[in-house]
């Protein structure tokens, strides 16, 4: 990449500066690590003689791209807020999360394990694994389940373990814990010694409960700040919680369960499949 | 004891019915198990011909000091509501029982985990047993202790066992948990198939909280209605907790730590020797 000429505004010919251009995304408000991503973009697709003008025009393009990524991000944070007041929409998402990975799935059951009952939040099996899963719903971050509910959560799987080992032998049982919002240090701290599985929000690395949704673009329709909480609360009692389910519903279905006009069901649909890149 | 004759007040002879006193005992008021008692206790000393009246005043004996342990359990239960509104009074008296049981105590320390640290309540050592045990004061009896309560407690006592286990390895190790009212029936099918140890009020039968109190008479100075909060603030200040503590403190000191009259503080000192049969 070094020394490819790339031809001014004013027609002089230069040699391209990653340095500058670097200097210059980063005067834009990108932070160091996004703007070495666009960089790299970029210089890819530069080409000799390139003019700056088109070369800056590549940067906005991918300045927008992350832009969006990260304002999509931010409405993910809201979004997991508004599955509120209760716990119960929250467990529900997390099901279809775990639905939309694979898994065969129930939401709210009961289950004998070797001391007393328990109620299990989502229950998830495939071939392979069994998952008991306990959903923390927090409508603030301030609230962050700390270490005595992980302890009383290990107990839990603990107390089901003997009975999952004893229905389920060619299957490997394990108990998560997740959040919409963070836990606390102390919690995480238990957690890992006695390898209870958890998720919050960028927890763990690489496997958080973001990446979870961002990888499969299974966002809930909460990200929709034109939605309403009566409308909110109608779809998810139809079983449309993934903004996928929702771009691909019938315009009039749309219109019919939300009472509301044609053309704005149709916007509705447009901004879903917008939002979650769903076609 | 059949065909004992006893005097009426007419001087008529006649058979002692224990069925007409016992009949009589309950119309008294009293329910049908103290009843048994007391007949018991007043057949045991009637002679042949004693007056009916001098049985009567027997059973009026009993009578009283059955309602006296009534009045007093009635005066416990709710001496140990007022050892609130925080939790810390409870830790303090429950540690001082314990000290009372012959342990060494310590009361609100910080003790290293496997896997994180924990605040324990009450750390009670003798020579063959140390025991943690977690507090947990309620306020009313709705607000019961649950199973998740019990799970958490079990989790950090599980976290707990093997630093004890190294740290006293000729000694049992056990974890205690406390509560002031009840446990829900969940959380105690919990600690008996996991081997948590609890007490409550009531429970475990023979062996509860009440239990431990009465037998050594480790009444705290909140049964004594007399006391305001004030006061009962500055004595557990004072580490003075139990109505032993009471009992045994110099009149002069009683009337200048709660700042009351020499006749108010003689009457203290007189109510508490009279509560916790101290002399």
């Amino acid at each position: 990449m070094n020394n490819i000429k790339i031809k001014k505004a004013s027609g002089v010919i230069e040699d391209f500066s990653s340095r500058k251009l670097l200097d210059s995304l980063i005067r834009s408000g990108t932070d160091r690590d996004q703007a070495g991503e666009i960089l790299e973009k970029i210089t890819s697709e530069i080409s000799p003689y390139m003019s700056t003008k088109r070369i800056y025009r590549l940067a906005q393009k991918y300045l927008r791209q992350f832009n969006r990524a990260t304002g999509l991000r931010y409405s993910l944070k809201r979004g997991l807020m508004r599955l509120g007041p209760s716990g119960y929409p929250f467990e529900k998402y997390f099901g279809e999360i775990m639905r939309q990975y694979g898994y065969h799935v129930d939401v709210g059951i009961i289950l004998e394990g070797k001391c007393v009952k328990h109620e299990i939040d989502v229950f998830a099996a495939n071939d392979r694994e069994v998952v008991s899963v306990e959903c923390k719903y927090r409508n603030n971050a301030e609230n962050a389940p700390d270490v005595k509910v992980a302890m009383y959560v290990h107990s839990r799987f603990q107390d089901l373990r003997p009975v999952m080992k004893a229905r389920y032998p060619d299957r490997t049982f394990t108990g998560w814990l997740v959040t919409n919002t963070r836990f606390t240090s102390d919690a995480i701290q238990y957690a890992e010694c006695m390898g209870l599985r958890m998720k919050s929000w960028r927890y763990p690395d690489g496997n958080s409960l973001e990446k979870m949704i961002e990888s499969k673009k299974l966002y809930p329709v909460t990200v929709l700040s034109t939605l309403n909480s009566y409308q909110i609360r109608k779809l998810i009692d139809h079983r449309i919680i993934l903004m996928k389910q929702l771009a691909q519903m019938d315009e009039r279905d749309i219109r019919r369960l939300l009472s509301i006009t044609g053309n704005k069901a149709a916007e509705l649909k447009h901004q879903a499949n917008e939002l979650c890149f769903c076609e």
